[in-house]
């Protein structure tokens, strides 16, 4: 049985292990302070255009997202996500467990705007609810969305000026900076945002993220941080040295762009199948609304995610390409499902 | 300026008084391990018929949802409440501070049912996701509206079906006990919750609440998280004394009854004016959908709850007597509304 | 029996309990933001000549302890106590609760020192371990043991030095101030500390306690902590009012010097019996070896707290006298105390 | 310059990467779920001789010990350590920000015995005080120490009848279980533990350790702990196959045992110069009193750990040889240091 389960099945990327595998003989400082984790955050520097920027390699997402996020708040503050948002939803609590409400506002398509954002601030108004300081968004966003240079630009202003800190979740930052819609560079999210985190592990690595504060006003102490939560890996070039090759000769952004690609072929296969989908299919993820019967018979040979039933004759389908997919995986697939329709 | 704001501004009942006065002299074991505590315990019981009831005396209403809640579960277990519920907005992320996410519920009535919490049950499915393991429900609710003895029933024998715990939030308990729409009794609330508390702040104590355990499976070392929360007062005899008191000859449940016959009043004269509700008027606490040019007259001379525009012709006016509210104040009040309407 | 075992056994004291009847039929707004707490506040200023001191009321000494140290500490900060500090052996984990270690240093006195600080400082040197931030101490100390002005000052300046903060616990804060070998007063405490408490509980009143920011930069948000605690009380006039009492026509001192005086009685008639002491003798608490046989005899006719054995010998015993222990009650001992020699 | 400053500093183990690349261009399934992950598992169920083991792999020895820790206790229990244990110096606070305080016992060795837990015990008796309830050691020791099979057993009969819970820390596990001294065996700790890891990250792993729980009345919905805490890698299989093939022809004891062979050949030169040992020197790790000038010689030429003055005229040295220590490091080492002495 074939998948467009998620995007992190593979294991790793050829080049990242060749990478990896080149250093196998060195002799490596502990807990990133080596040369190779030097290397990296200057390749990552550079692609930012930030020679300011504080950079940090941590070995996963939940992790990163409850370290940074406890790091920056003051106890009786909370962060506002989306009610679909990754920390809101799939990560067990995480952020609640370092003692933080995380604030929900709904949304058609899993993006945040200051139009959404401002209830919930006059909304807290005394000491007798949680302070919202920190303004969580994801890019590419849960549903598969994509945020414009605009937008971010937008909320990032509307932050600065209501004494919020903007922070953004890049696990599939890669399929969000090569989405056919995106008009976002590195450079502009060292400019508009206050911390992000360019994701690996959907992106061909074996595990890892990095970390970037932009915002040197809430960086402080970070390592402390992070070797509290179990963030720092002692071996962190592990990490570093992925994250290095990735950032070299655009890999990154040629991996997002072909899981985007990937997917674009799905989507224009169900389009013309005449299904519509849960959200805009911008990216790696589609969410494709599909009749109960033709979703049953994928179902029974694929595995993607079945997102229960959407109405009363459709069940929802999350189809997830990957940099490792295959046309000839699409195309079989294109294959058999006009069979089904047929 | 006279109030209709909350129903703790009084300071406390002449019964209350005297019972703490006469004990003013008196030697006392420390932390709740005093002959007050104990009689106090007993008179409880007695109320609920239930002779192995376990029975905490707490200074306030947030330390006992936050030592009860983070007492009852695991790390990575949730509450379910509705989204109007205390410890969801208005304890400033006092349960999420111990390390718990509050699931919440949309309702239109403050109260929740089975059928709300299905939904949440289908969907936490894994460990990505935080497992619901406790229900909280206030009654009153947060919008005044009263549970009926069949919905607590159903909501218990669904929540022990479910492997679920039933918190029930007493902070208004003399209200609910009183409603006219009310068949709950004390035993009832012994039978149909794992653990409730009956909340004597705003029932004319001047401080402190008592937790009733009714499931002995949960409340294992109780008293260290008391103690670890701050939550046990070294003279934990002021809380029992003044709870004795509300127990002995009917006291709590009459100044329940009073403070809803004065809102029932206001609810009257509302209703004769053509006045709408936010919801279902059934107790102390009356939310009123008023016209924008009465609610300013109103808040001009009244100290109200002003909860902002519920359209573009309504403000919402939260009016909320007590057990010290006097006929004339509510008719003085009735005067100048007739003025206003006119 | 009667008992030297604790301080806080007795109800309330007179004066208090009137201020309290006084107010008992008064209307007063909710959660501290009343006149009788604006009152208490500023009768607290004057004590303290410190008109721009941040005042807050709290039902119990644990709870602010939690709340100050969490509010003022990042999640990996610690902070440093004696091994015998109430927040390191009689809170049940609290601090630990709220996330914080509490860093421990061995004294012989209950006392801590720069001399003793600086090894903690230099050991503590990275983000592989805490960083200290905070000093606590207690004054009186758990021992009885009082700090004089110079030490206070001494700890101060160091902490200053260091980039710590120094606050102080001053549960028995009356019996400290009057011991003596005491030349601290009110105001010394406003310029030598960056935070403290006066203590309520066990001077009289049936609960409460006074925390004062005199560091303006790190009291920011406060109520938000002491409400996600449940820290502040709904009435917290409750704890007010008898401040307030405490601070009027020296109260408060004098119920401290009582204490103390009913505890040099015993200290005498200690030394007479040539009985020696666990840590010096200074304030209500003695810390007595007592040959084994006799401490039998006291501990079957008197409920005096039973430190175990010292020595083979030797069992130690804790008296502790109060505001409200009677010169017939030390006589009456001085007796006993005396039959049980012979 | 060459170091014996720890052993992680080498990168990983040829065996261990030539199983990582053998799985380069498979496709798994997430978070553990995978057939690596259940091959990995049921060859440390073969080693340990316990087919009910329940193991789980994790990326470090900081995260581990947290999720563990923080998965079995309740909000006031607190973990038992030795003042020099990992979790109580060097893990920034890790335990305590989970919520729990350690409670730490001085020793010598740095190991853990009845009579060391006992005091505490007895000392921890009411509510007013945390809960021992489990309890922490490391083998090999943070001293280099190592238990034997006797102690072991021992301390866990103490564990069981007390009450307790028993967690070895195993990130040296590979030089305890192949130390001179040692006795005990893989099946042995399956049967004289709750709970323990196999550390791989100073094993030539370049991350990852695997838990082992051995009392499944603890383990419950651990796979929530660890996503909630960051723990779970979305291809945990990295951690897997490593951790196999250390299980694989019994080359994590090798490893371990080289480890020994190369710090002994150290120690019998220390040993011929006169020098003392702070701790008995028993495994990879030696804590070495040195001459104060021949101190700053190898301070000057090899990166070697600086634990300061011991007294007047010697600082602490320690020594850490790895898996990767070639006996000429050794050999020119010994040659430099005959001279030094000279």
């Amino acid at each position: 049985m074939y998948d467009f389960l998620n995007d992190y099945n593979q294991t790793v990327h050829p080049h990242l292990l060749k990478n990896f595998i080149d250093i196998a003989d060195k002799k490596l400082s502990g807990y990133g302070l080596d040369d190779i984790c030097d290397h990296a955050i200057e390749s990552i520097k550079k692609q930012l255009k930030s020679p300011k920027a504080d950079i940090h390699f941590m070995p996963g997402g939940t992790i990163t997202n409850l370290t940074v996020i406890s790091h920056i708040l003051r106890p009786y503050q909370a962060v506002i996500a989306t009610d679909t948002g990754h920390i809101n939803v799939h990560e067990t609590g995480a952020i609640e467990a370092t003692g933080h409400k995380v604030l929900t506002v709904q949304t058609e398509d899993g993006k945040l705007t200051p139009e959404l954002i401002k209830p919930v601030l006059t909304h807290h108004c005394d000491e007798h609810m949680v302070q919202p300081k920190l303004v969580y968004i994801s890019n590419t966003t849960e549903l598969g969305t994509v945020y414009t240079k605009q937008e971010l630009k937008k909320l990032y202003q509307f932050c600065q000026k209501n004494h919020l800190y903007l922070y953004l979740d890049g696990a599939r930052l890669a399929m969000a900076l090569t989405a056919k819609d995106n008009d976002i560079t590195f450079p502009d999210l060292a400019k508009y945002t206050d911390v992000f985190y360019i994701g690996g592990t959907k992106v061909g690595a074996f595990a890892g993220e990095a970390v970037i504060f932009n915002n040197l006003s809430i960086n402080q102490d970070f390592r402390f941080s992070m070797k509290q939560k179990g963030a720092i890996l002692a071996k962190s070039w592990v990490v570093a040295v992925q994250i290095k090759a990735l950032m070299q000769n655009n890999l990154y952004l040629e991996l997002g762009k072909h899981s985007n690609e990937m997917a674009d072929k799905l989507k224009t296969l169900f389009e013309k199948a005449g299904l519509t989908f849960i959200a805009k299919p911008q990216s790696n993820q589609l969410f494709v609304n599909c009749p109960t019967q033709l979703a049953e018979k994928i179902l029974a040979h694929y595995a993607v995610d079945n997102l229960g039933q959407t109405d009363a004759k459709h069940i929802g389908l999350r189809f997830c390409t990957s940099w490792s997919t295959q046309d000839e995986e699409i195309e079989l697939f294109a294959e058999q499902f006009q069979t089904w329709l047929a």
